[in-house]
């Protein structure tokens, strides 16, 4: 049994803790502003197939590692919180032009060789399948495989699933996290013999060898509800690139935020998280290009969060110093990967070895490229 | 000394009801839910003169009067309240091409007739008084005579001195305003020596005979925050037609809620306030084609009210009903005209004669229309 610290309570971190809770530690999360958690405005594709790109490799590899443990995950989740309301329904990706379509098609092929299962289809078997699609749409890649998530439903269900194991959660600020596991707040110093640093954004502040390579990468959203007289959203995930930008469209069953989250921008501005009229302009136009009926949506929310860059979109994931973890770095991909990356840190801490792909995402591997 | 009854709390019902209390009427404001206000979400432009068109003279009138009327209204509410901010900065109105300059070079002629100060004058002029206007536009108006005022501290300012005045405000909704001055609510039936229907859109359900001629007409509007980064708000209010649609951008100074507002989208909707995504969208296309550094502006709201739109634009002011007098199809004109209708409630309860321009406003000139 270890004592364990996590720093920053977004979805990775109250996954460690909840797993490491039912394994058995004693859990501290410290976070000072939960509703600041880039995990809270994703849109909660868990889309490993639809992100994946030729070259990377590792990011598809950790990525289906997680998505082969989301049902399981979600599942035991259900038993110690509540539903997070997993969907079943899918990806669609849409294309405009011939660029488009090239991109899909050499897309696809890349999935099939990898064994997986992605169709590229023309417009009418597209709009067959999500019929409120734009004129405009001359095909499209439909990907069964694709799960998504009610974001906020699952972080509330972690956080009571690890309150209900036992873990405390402080709304305090680590300044420091040193090495053997020392956590320093404004109230105290303590020591752990464990600490993870799963800070996100701000992790950099706490792993200061690190800081280079973990940058914020800003994001807005809008939530959006369907109404009496329009369009319901779609029925799988909708995913674009309009005008050079990535569009998506995350329908939200039963939401009480919206039905529909909207996103999402990508800009480099520090830690600033306002909401642009630009970013909000932007994600109205690429909208209306895909799915024309949500102009007469209503407009329910509009977010901005911080996502965690790395260099090359792999997360940052093994001990960096004597008891000091890292499970940060996460990209888009923090809501898919939570799985492994709680696995990762009970495998550490029992001192097995951790899940296939998580090896690739050691920190160290930073070390060759400065 | 009148028992009076004021029905809706908005600016008209406010206002009415701080002057009438102010001399020496016992005054009970009704109003279920003052959030709902359309004046909570107006620009706050005093702006008779480019609202102004040929044919409207009755509209232009009445507002000329209410404006002078304003800087003393808003003295007066300074001593019993707190000062409402009224801006002395005046108006442009930016022209994009041929059409809007013909336009805007027709209504200052039009302007110049009746005696009013207006000057067109070229791009470059008009960007030495507000440089942030976009490169595109040609020319514009300068108005230096329109006032503005914001809103929400208007509205706060006026409760203050109602209640400071003695007046009771009741979370209540009328659900009859009977002759005779009977006003029904689901907790009583009171008798008062006068009522005043000040209650915007939603007055046709408490004067059925008025009810076809009081429509509500949705509107749109946005508050945005400047930044660090970005250029400062313009010192006017600043207005234009994009793609046929009007667009104002109102400077706060010092607003709470953001420091401009962007509006407004108009639709006839019954009563429906959702905001919609193509309402936002927009908005911010037509403000980026206007004062393109607004793009970089924080999203700090979005908004939609109720106006309450007449036949002619003209308001409804008079008694209709032995007791009951109509104060209300203010359209966008109800901040305007807040002075000289509570200056017409009181004249009315005085037996003395309206101020100039309230007799056009009469509600039995509906009569003849029908």
């Amino acid at each position: 049994m270890y004592e364990l610290a996590v720093v920053g309570g977004g979805v990775i971190g109250l996954a460690v803790a909840w797993r490491a809770a039912s394994s058995g530690h004693r859990v501290t999360v410290f976070d000072p502003d939960q509703t600041r958690a880039a995990s809270r405005v994703a849109g909660g594709m868990l889309a490993p197939v639809t992100e994946a790109w030729p070259g990377e490799e590792d990011v598809l590899a950790l990525g289906e590692e997680s998505l082969r443990r989301w049902p399981d995950f979600a599942a035991r989740l259900a038993a110690d919180g509540h539903d997070p309301a997993l969907s079943t329904a899918g990806t669609v990706v849409a294309a405009f032009d011939r660029a488009d379509a090239d991109t899909l098609r050499t897309l696809a092929a890349y999935l099939h060789e990898l064994g997986r299962d992605a169709d590229y289809v023309a417009a009418r078997q597209l709009r067959r399948s999500e019929p409120g699609l734009s004129g405009a749409v001359t095909g499209g890649l439909i990907v069964p495989g694709d799960l998504a998530v009610d974001t906020r439903l699952l972080l509330d269900s972690l956080r009571m699933a690890a309150l209900a194991g036992g873990a405390t959660l402080l709304s305090e600020e680590v300044l420091e996290a040193g090495e053997s596991a020392t956590v320093r707040t404004r109230a105290a110093t303590r020591r752990f013999d464990a600490v993870v640093v799963s800070a996100g954004a701000w992790s950099g502040r706490l792993l200061p060898h690190l800081a280079q390579h973990i940058r914020p990468l800003k994001g807005e959203i809008m939530r959006l509800r369907a109404r009496r007289t329009t369009l319901p959203p779609p029925t799988r995930t909708v995913r674009a690139m309009v005008e050079g930008e990535p569009v998506y469209l995350v329908p939200r069953a039963g939401g009480h935020d919206g039905d529909l989250v909207l996103g999402a921008t990508q800009y480099e501005a520090g830690f600033d998280t306002a909401v642009t009229a630009r970013g909000v302009r932007r994600l109205l136009d690429a909208a209306e290009r895909v799915f024309p009926g949500i102009a007469e949506y209503e407009v329910v929310e509009t977010a901005a969060g911080l996502r965690a860059g790395s260099a090359d979109n792999l997360p940052l994931l093994g001990e960096v110093a004597d008891g000091v973890y890292a499970a940060t770095g996460h990209h888009r991909g923090g809501l898919l990967l939570a799985p492994v990356t709680a696995d990762a840190v009970v495998a550490w801490l029992a001192g097995v070895p951790a899940p296939p792909g998580v090896a690739a995402a050691h920190p160290d591997r930073t070390k060759e490229r400065v």
